[in-house]
């Protein structure tokens, strides 16, 4: 019997072997082994359904909820989204080599700082299986080699999906360890994997808040926080009504399980009179729950928020609700209880704007526009891998270029201080 | 009484109060208060010479070694040069509000992301009390709060000093909470610091290899480790011999003590018969111990090195030298030992410079030039606050722009998806 911790050094020495090549192959290598990968998740499809509906028939018996079962369920159309997904990475730019900055030093020293793969990645995520694929292309297309621990209710569709990446990497002549699962599914694995400081370079872990928690408390290897949203909306007093109401309603209900949907609004009081009545009817009639501050509890419906309302992030049909008395106070609010991921002022008035946007600390910061445009597509990035909501390394949506770290290459003539 | 944990969050909520007006305070503000700082620290010496001597009469006491109370010794010159540094960093660009990248997406929307302080900065060093001065203007000029945890040898200097640059900062209309000391010098209140998780946005060590360690295992704040240096040199089969003789003794020899020193020697084979004796020779004339592989010990005076050797960082006149067969031999040596710091290659022959480049992953990756150019003074930087060895955020020297983060800023015209 091997210990978890042996476990992990086995597969992360692997992975670093393969890093060394993955940090050195050509664009060119690693975009022909993407297009492999795509062609084989649809070319064994058969192979990936048949794993998929043991897991499902596992999960129905334990009495999965069905919600889970359908994110947890592949079919045909998902493995070409999967493999589609793979191609649009192939065809993105490659982050490894661009020079970031570069200069000719007083004494002739030429210094360029150079982006480089981190060289290996973990990613501990959730139920959806097809996060195994799109992690492993966005880590390959970025050089990383990657260890990948999903939910144990996928295993046997995660274990065939692996196997069919790491089959195509060999046959485009890049090594199969480029991608591997981290054996074993119990929490001892993700315990070792966490504490792999030397052997893993970077952890990301996707998925739900405790999840999150748990792998940046406990783990001593780096991490990129990923995700959680407690999003506020602030509708100035000078804000556009008709505007601001599409922007509430937008961001609250376009799709509630998700880390940019809104979470709460906050209304200036001196247009609370108009406007509350408006966005209370428009909230409801979508089938949203207020949970409100005295202004809002004077509406049929509004129940009265707590300090639980004002920290949620519902990822439901729920907003919590309140009117202020200034700006200023707006921020206070945020300040207190924001997750530091999306804030959006609704406002005609430019130095409002310009106050919110510099005191609001969060990874983005909208002017009249939907909470729901923090994400790596909307911002043109092509791929993203999470949405960091830390402020080490990478804030915000992260594409390819927040896979890489960077090295600086200095070339003399001999040189001496 | 107070626990050290209350103690924490009560320093840590005054200062992130502060760093809301640090964040806004504009350039001139800044330097403004930076030339301040200047001024008291040598118009208000005698104060700070006087608390400095009580921690010298401590240290002597207590048996300190005649170097660590060299380097605890504050002088009318040592505070002159704080001051100098302090003016120097006001000269420096500010980094806050860089726009990093921008673009205006397909829908319209403008994207800006724009350099913003991270808010609270906690530091932990070893004796030299001038690094207080040092770090408080870098993080004041980067908009940040500071919070101070320096060695309780030096607790009457750094109280000394953080007390004059309060003043100065209250003198200039900033917050004087943007630069505080951590309370307590025991070890419960180092702990109580690294476990201030969402008070704390960043922790940076800075000492020897035992504190970093500490910090780094022991931190659930995000941090940025840096400085320990086992740095390589390689001499390639197609060296220049001067430049390689050059390029080692200034590597070794320059400044023993510093984390860009070299600590060990590779030779290509090919060269070792002329190369040997005469690198030999000029590193015992200048006094350095050589531990060597089986080439290197057939020369007198030279010990046989040990893994212990070959992971060492001396930090002395002692060097670890092997022969190696080939380049590729080299780089898995490199990749086997280095802390991943600075390693040099000493070549005329592109083809190999290329290889070594791409292979070798450190912060600095040196071509016929001395490992001792990794320094943020040397590469132009200004001010350096340490040379990060860890992959994430900040690689290599650090910088003012290393000391923020980022947001996105996003302005629409009532923009939905």
């Amino acid at each position: 019997m091997t210990s978890p911790e042996q476990e992990i050094r086995d597969v992360a020495l692997r992975a670093r072997k393969a890093s060394y090549d993955l940090a050195l192959a050509t664009p060119g290598a690693k975009d022909a082994a993407l297009h492999a990968m795509a062609e084989a998740l649809v070319g064994r499809g058969e192979e990936i359904l048949t794993a998929n509906a043991d897991d499902i028939v596992r999960a129905e018996a334990g009495g999965t909820p069905p919600n889970i079962i359908d994110r947890l369920r592949l079919t045909p159309e998902r493995l070409e989204g999967m493999a589609q997904g793979l191609r649009d990475v192939a065809g993105l730019p490659d982050p490894v080599g661009e020079v970031v900055r570069g200069s000719t030093l007083a004494n002739g020293l030429e210094l360029r700082q150079v982006r480089v793969p981190f060289g290996v990645v973990g990613m501990i995520y959730e139920a959806r299986p097809n996060v195994t694929a799109d992690a492993a292309g966005i880590c390959l297309k970025s050089g990383n080699a990657v260890l990948l621990r999903g939910s144990s209710s996928a295993k046997a569709s995660n274990a065939a999906i692996v196997a069919v990446l790491r089959d195509a990497a060999t046959d485009s002549g890049l090594p199969a360890d480029a991608v591997q699962l981290v054996p074993g599914d119990t929490h001892d694995s993700v315990k070792a994997l966490m504490r792999a400081r030397g052997l893993v370079d970077v952890l990301i872990p996707r998925g739900g808040a405790g999840l999150i928690r748990t792998v940046v408390e406990e783990s001593t290897v780096p991490v990129i926080e990923t995700g959680v949203g407690n999003v506020h909306v602030y509708v100035d007093k000078a804000a556009d009504l008709e505007k601001a109401l599409a922007i509430v309603l937008n961001s609250k209900t376009h799709r509630t399980s998700v880390c940019n949907s809104a979470e709460s609004l906050l209304v200036h009081a001196d247009i609370a009179d108009v406007f509350l009545p408006r966005v209370v009817a428009a909230l409801q009639e979508q089938g949203v729950a207020i949970h409100g501050d005295e202004a809002f509890c004077g509406f049929d419906g509004v129940t009265p928020a707590t300090d639980e309302d004002w920290g949620s992030e519902y990822l439901s049909l729920d907003i919590a609700a309140a009117v202020v008395p200034s700006l200023e106070e707006a921020v206070s609010h945020i300040r207190r209880w924001s997750s530091q991921h999306t804030e959006a002022i609704v406002t005609e008035d430019l130095a409002a704007a310009r106050r919110f946007t510099a005191a609001v600390d969060s990874a983005a910061v909208m002017v009249n526009a939907s909470t729901r445009f923090t994400d790596g597509g909307e911002f043109g990035f092509g791929a993203e891998i999470g949405i960091s909501t830390q402020k080490l390394h990478a804030r915000g949506p992260m594409g390819l270029p927040e896979m890489t770290s960077t090295k600086y290459v200095v070339t003399g003539d001999g040189h001496i201080r």
